[in-house]
């Protein structure tokens, strides 16, 4: 013991907890806020009459998923990161705090709800992808599935120790764990429900079909940026840790680093994807520029221990700039209807992040570690929880359609989900365009246009 | 003296000091940014022709509460604490921050703006239940009064160790004394006010009149339950303690579980409201969702020291699930047009969870405490603040409308008060209809609906 | 060394670094997160045909200014403070960070960070003023100059030690030095660039173009309010201090009292803009209600260390209250349509609370301040701050319009700049009056009034 007596090393040690809690509640607070974010960013991309549906499945995700997390989805990731990685494990001790309810250390409970937050964060991603047309009790079903299978088993292979952990796979605070795995997720899911009505039309040209505000979407944007310092500054936990009895900074010492890049990463993103959207159009469109910062976020977010400066503008850039672009293929190219772009911000820029990892990770450069050495857990990463995701996510949806359950009826469709769904109109006294959408796939002027991108600014 | 020197027991005096002004300061931001949630909820379930009345009466409940609580409210609770406890209290002590401006201790301020977001909660409530129809001198009269006398009462009843307090009343965080207080002030004022005009029908049916806005109505929920984790989590005041001379973690040390508990109170009542809702309608109406996740909240709040999180989820699932049967009790027995439903959320929800302490406060189980012992002291208080709270309220709102200040004319309510009280309109660009409001009490298809429910979705 | 041993000193030093890191970052992101508050504050007063535009400049502000503010902004704040305060300076030290990027003490990137949430604050002022019609690249390029130069040789002058500072000129948040700068800066810019078409009738008389939006308008100025916690309680800086040796609770000793004042002058602020307009109007303008409140803000962010709360009231009243005053003075005398009243906010009221602290610094009376040695360095700062930013702010907006590329064209302006600039529309589904714009300059009855205020509420 490095104190004089027992009531000293006593005070420090409360002390340390006392500053740690303060530190990862508030950060967690301002994680489970990016619900807001979301709601408001994915609200703003969809049609007037399917904004009630949005906001509906933004609020059963947090409070449906929660639930299941709390439940099942914690344990689970404790068990598989034992099962995978070799550690010992307990399937009692991973459902102790189920058994228990008044037990836990005092961090207990804190610990879990700063991952239960990550959780939902990945959750509520998926929802954008399938929006307009999938029924709300699919959502509800796939969502109770990735709080309690998909998202904890990624969490298992990696975070808690599992096998890719043991490899060497280094995600700093979830770039590709929970973003790239939600971008994944809702990527797929999109895919098997189809695309929106009067989206793509038989000649192989594309509708675009713009959301009804852009005020929302530009909202949640910043609510989401908001947030995500607390996600990627709060993912450097610690303030203080206690080592071999004395109080140190403990993982605090580089968390400046952390701030910095972060900051610098989402303002390269957003001039990334508005130099390229500049570059194909003449016009800054300002859905690319605002999804282009979160996807500068969503890039630098598993590097952010390991990079410096030069770097998260670089990687920023990257990540922004790839947007437009594979926003572009996902829409031209695979023809699946990704309505809030949640494959281009989270997904693409995820994995771009991971793989940029040994590149760019330069607290890592040291006599042990080769480039090679850097680079194989990430690509094996990258490609475990590719696989994963998008086989998971297959198998649930495939199931829920063949079961009927995952679509809306063509008429539900058409009158919107808000109306089908939950018997409510999101703006009973602005008006709206009754021409929209009658189905027979017209483009009609100022709502859906022929010449793609987000919000049809693209004119290539 | 514990520690081995004048130096460090100093140091370690300002690192608790220093901790606990870092932790209240967030918590207190937190919980006066629940103001852009009430008014963004408030906001979006009235008409867009009052909703900068809506807006403008959010701004000044702050504006000139916050003023009167510092003026006149805070010294009242103490001063009602001790004349009704039977301890000493000194009415130049409970003023003497007026008196002596510079004086007062490190975290007198901290304690006094704590205390006072606290306040302008319960105050807020109020305006959504009148909304559409109160003139706007007469709504801050009565918040002057609110802020001056009707909440700092209850206050001293209770947290400031009046009678109540002595009998052993629990209420953690507020869940009775802001929540309860609020809602149940806002429910008599709706009843002494009388409901909008063609809110119901000689022939006793109901019709809806349905917000404006359901994105600012889910933007406002998602901003409280931000907030709210300020309200709940801060209340466990204290990272740090001074114990005999020794550092502790004082009330932190169950701060985990107020955070676990407070996450599944409003994720239970979430699903408990849409459970309700979709077994009444058919149909998960998103506002029972919105406002069942507030009243879980409501309902955890009271309790959230006390309760393991079993009995969180069961107590979020009734406090979600009583709110459409509670609003409709309000709407089709009682016809109060309470606009904003906040007697189900913050009044109903709060008193259920003041009384379902001694069946869930299992920490407070103990040897000394039977259950009717823990019982009395709720019952008594939940029924001298429910007396308390309406009959001062019922008396502020007869004397102002027995002076004609009460409601605008049929004139100004059928133009909407944006135009008669404030001179402007908040939607200049966005077309209204114009039947809407003509005063014949004849639904309007899409605006004003017969079938009941926050939003016309019962069927029943 | 006042601790009985190494380990001691080195785990108290941990300490105060770890808390102190906790309370800079996290208002930090609390100031970050008035960018939100901008961004809907501004869009929510212009017309829907502009407000993408208004969206993408907020956030082209905070990316590209930020990196802007990061590679040259705070090292020329530096050197201007060595060079003209007499201190020492190195170019090489002050740009240290780019050269080394994984140098720097534990906490230099986050105190780099803590100035760039202020400095991209005076920035994301000017676009409020010129919206409308400022051509996005003239806009860009402006704020570029800003983040590089303009506002950081004001910081140089005052708060990085240069002549202003010798001077003794106080300035405790930015009440002068970001929020005066900014709304001096947004006036001069208004002016050059000239008010928008219709705005000004040649009989002399004004047309009133009322914003969208009044309810993101509120929402915005709620979270400036929430944020303005984080940027005047914040500069309170560090919780703890290692006072020679000991640990001390340093400035936040007083970290209550600006808590208390903030809290007062921004309530008192909109109450004093509600009064005048009463009386002007007979009628409580929503808009004024709000920037008055945060008129208050600003006018009280300059003294908040050193005001007792009865100065703070009195403050808040003066800064609110000539905020209908200043803006009829703009838009009826100056005929600078200035659309945001950014002047009136920011400028005015950061100027008045500059002055008044001579009259209201209760702290800093003492026998060797006279009220006059109080009052010339404040008149002084605020003359060479308002010289040099208007200054350069002319020199910088008549180099761009010589160019021709201020100012879109009257083709652009009329059909708005959402499409002009950014191939967008904000609300495809919500019908927009097609009257409005046609450049005629008749008021049209709803959209365009002529009677002056903000909002049109104005009668005198």
């Amino acid at each position: 013991m490095s104190f004089a007596n027992l009531a000293l090393q006593t005070g420090m040690d409360a002390i340390v907890t006392g500053v740690n809690l303060v530190w990862v509640l508030t950060v967690t607070f301002l994680i489970f806020f990016m619900h807001a974010g979301f709601a408001m960013l994915e609200a703003g991309q969809v049609r007037s009459k399917n904004v009630a549906n949005q906001l509906t499945k933004n609020l059963l995700t947090w409070s449906v998923g929660v639930i299941v997390f709390f439940l099942a989805g914690a344990a689970v990731s404790t068990i598989v990161g034992g099962l995978t990685g070799g550690g010992s494990y307990s399937i009692t001790g991973a459902f102790m705090g189920l058994y228990s309810p008044e037990a836990g250390s005092v961090t207990a409970w804190t610990d879990w709800l700063f991952g239960a937050v990550f959780a939902m964060t990945a959750a509520t991603i998926v929802s954008g992808a399938v929006a307009g047309r999938a029924k709300l009790r699919a959502y509800v079903s796939y969502t109770i599935v990735l709080a309690a299978v998909i998202y904890p088993v990624v969490v298992g292979f990696t975070w808690a120790g599992g096998f890719l952990a043991t490899l060497g796979f280094h995600d700093f605070a979830g770039g590709m764990i929970v973003h790239g795995m939600g971008g994944l997720a809702g990527l797929t899911a999109a895919w098997i429900i189809g695309p929106r009505m009067d989206r793509f039309n038989s000649d192989g040209s594309v509708n675009v079909i713009p959301g009804h505000s852009l005020s929302f979407a530009v909202l949640g944007t910043l609510i989401l940026a908001f947030g995500w310092y607390g996600f990627n500054v709060g993912t450097a936990a610690a303030p203080l840790a206690m080592d071999g009895g004395e109080v140190t900074l403990g993982s605090f010492s580089y968390v400046g680093r952390v701030a910095l890049v972060t900051t610098l990463g989402m303002a390269a993103g957003a001039i990334g994807a508005a130099a390229v959207a500049l570059q194909k159009t003449g016009k800054v469109d300002t859905l690319y520029v605002a999804n282009g910062l979160l996807a500068g976020l969503v890039g630098i977010t598993s590097i952010a221990d390991a990079i410096v400066w030069p770097g998260a503008i670089v990687v920023g850039l990257l990540a922004g700039a790839q947007l437009p672009i594979v926003f572009g293929f996902v829409e031209k190219r695979l023809k699946i209807d990704d309505v809030c772009a949640v494959f281009p911000v989270h997904g693409s820029a995820g994995i771009l992040g991971a793989l940029l990892f040994p590149l760019f990770a330069t607290s890592f450069w040291n006599g042990s570690a080769s480039f090679v050495g850097l680079a194989i857990p990430q690509i094996a990463g990258v490609a475990v929880i590719t696989a994963w995701t998008v086989g998971a996510t297959f198998v649930v949806f495939r199931i829920i359609k063949a079961m009927g359950e995952l679509r809306v009826s063509a008429e539900h469709e058409r009158e919107g989900l808000d109306t089908s769904e939950h018997g409510v109109d999101t703006y009973p006294e602005f008006g709206k365009p009754d021409t929209l959408t009658d189905g027979s796939g017209v483009p009609v002027d100022g709502t859906v246009r022929t010449d793609g991108g987000i919000n049809g600014s693209d004119d290539e």
